[in-house]
């Protein structure tokens, strides 16, 4: 099985023996689209490798309001389902296949165990975390700081009155402009509206997939 | 220089080598009451380990709004002050010293490169890691899902319990950056509570009356 030499570039730095270990504790699965794959505080998976398909990572709070922190991605590694693999993760989350999904599974308590023999293994996690954390305090940052996303969903609604119509045709660059930020910040908000199922994004135009969600969101700067 | 040891508690488990690096390189600061001991992209000082003292860890947004993110105490060791340390890191911090504080500081480079040699010390990192991307996993929840006045609430008893006294110094608009929220909206609130007889406004100063109406309603959001 070493086909994990393609997903984990480490890999190749481990013993022979390490290696061995790993692969022959590495499955094959298969998720549905909707399927939880893990679910917070109630299992312990393990790390998850993506071979094919779209996972989505949020979290629940106690009143049962979700938010989506970050997606992953063909080649990704799904670190957080093993998060009882760290002490000091105190929190938890939740992950969602968002079409049928093909990835690998290493158990957390074989994967903790060759990482703490291994360097090589162990900063490339560290790497993974830092990029997660990374994700979360940008999301963070836009919601905190600069209400970002009500902003853009205020503006997009307030658009789509004043043309008459669901379909905006407008570059990220202009809407940028409009709300006095940074084109890439727009585009990059705009995905996240995108994979949450608020717009549907086509060359030169932002189109409204769900205005009810939208006002949710523009309404919620005014807490 | 063997205090490390008492410190890093991966220490012993370096090699001799490594642990002459490390000593050989390790330096004695202290920071004055108010110093920004790291100041969010425009430095990279390396990991401290607080000997004595206080850091306070927030972000700064583009409009100089800040959040505190995390404080760090006797013994505790500031990852993010060493951020360029790890690739994926894409934001910044800023650290205060709260008080006078008195730390070691190892560069991140010769940090970096002995943690890519050494197991023991990249785990540890990451548990590092890990325990502060659980601190702002919990702060995100505060912000999204609390509501404002049990988030004051808790605020001001926490305060209380780090200064060890029933009267905060604080302003309200140091009382709204802490909470990543407007001053508009922490003066009415602290109006709204000392009508309440929670607390009573001076100039300059909250004092907590009543702890254990501020403490229920900082448990209302465990409803």
């Amino acid at each position: 099985m070493d086909m994990l030499e393609q997903y984990l570039p480490f890999f190749t730095k481990l013993t022979p023996q390490q290696q061995a270990v790993l692969s022959q504790n590495t499955t094959r699965h298969t998720a549905k689209k909707g399927e939880i794959v893990h679910n917070g505080s109630l299992d312990c998976i393990g790390i998850l490798i993506l071979v094919r398909g779209q996972f989505r990572v949020f979290t629940l709070s106690e009143e049962g309001r979700e938010i989506t922190l970050y997606r992953l991605w063909e080649r990704d590694i799904c670190l957080l389902s093993a998060s009882c693999m760290l002490n000091s993760i105190q929190f938890d989350v939740s992950v969602e296949a968002k079409k049928e999904t093909e990835y690998w599974k290493i158990p957390a308590s074989v994967y903790r165990k060759v990482m703490q023999q291994a360097a090589p293994m162990a900063n490339y996690t560290g790497e993974l975390l830092a990029a997660r954390f990374s994700d979360v305090m940008w999301l963070m940052d836009q919601i905190l700081y600069k209400r970002m996303d009500s902003r853009l969903a205020a503006f997009l609604l307030e658009e789509s009155q004043l043309e008459g119509g669901r379909e905006l045709k407008m570059t990220h660059e202009a809407i940028a402009r409009h709300l006095g930020s940074a084109r890439e910040v727009v585009t990059r908000m705009l995905k996240y509206f995108q994979s949450e199922g608020l717009v549907a994004l086509s060359r030169g135009s932002v189109t409204i997939s769900d205005e009810t969600g939208l006002r949710k969101l523009a309404e919620e700067s005014l807490r």
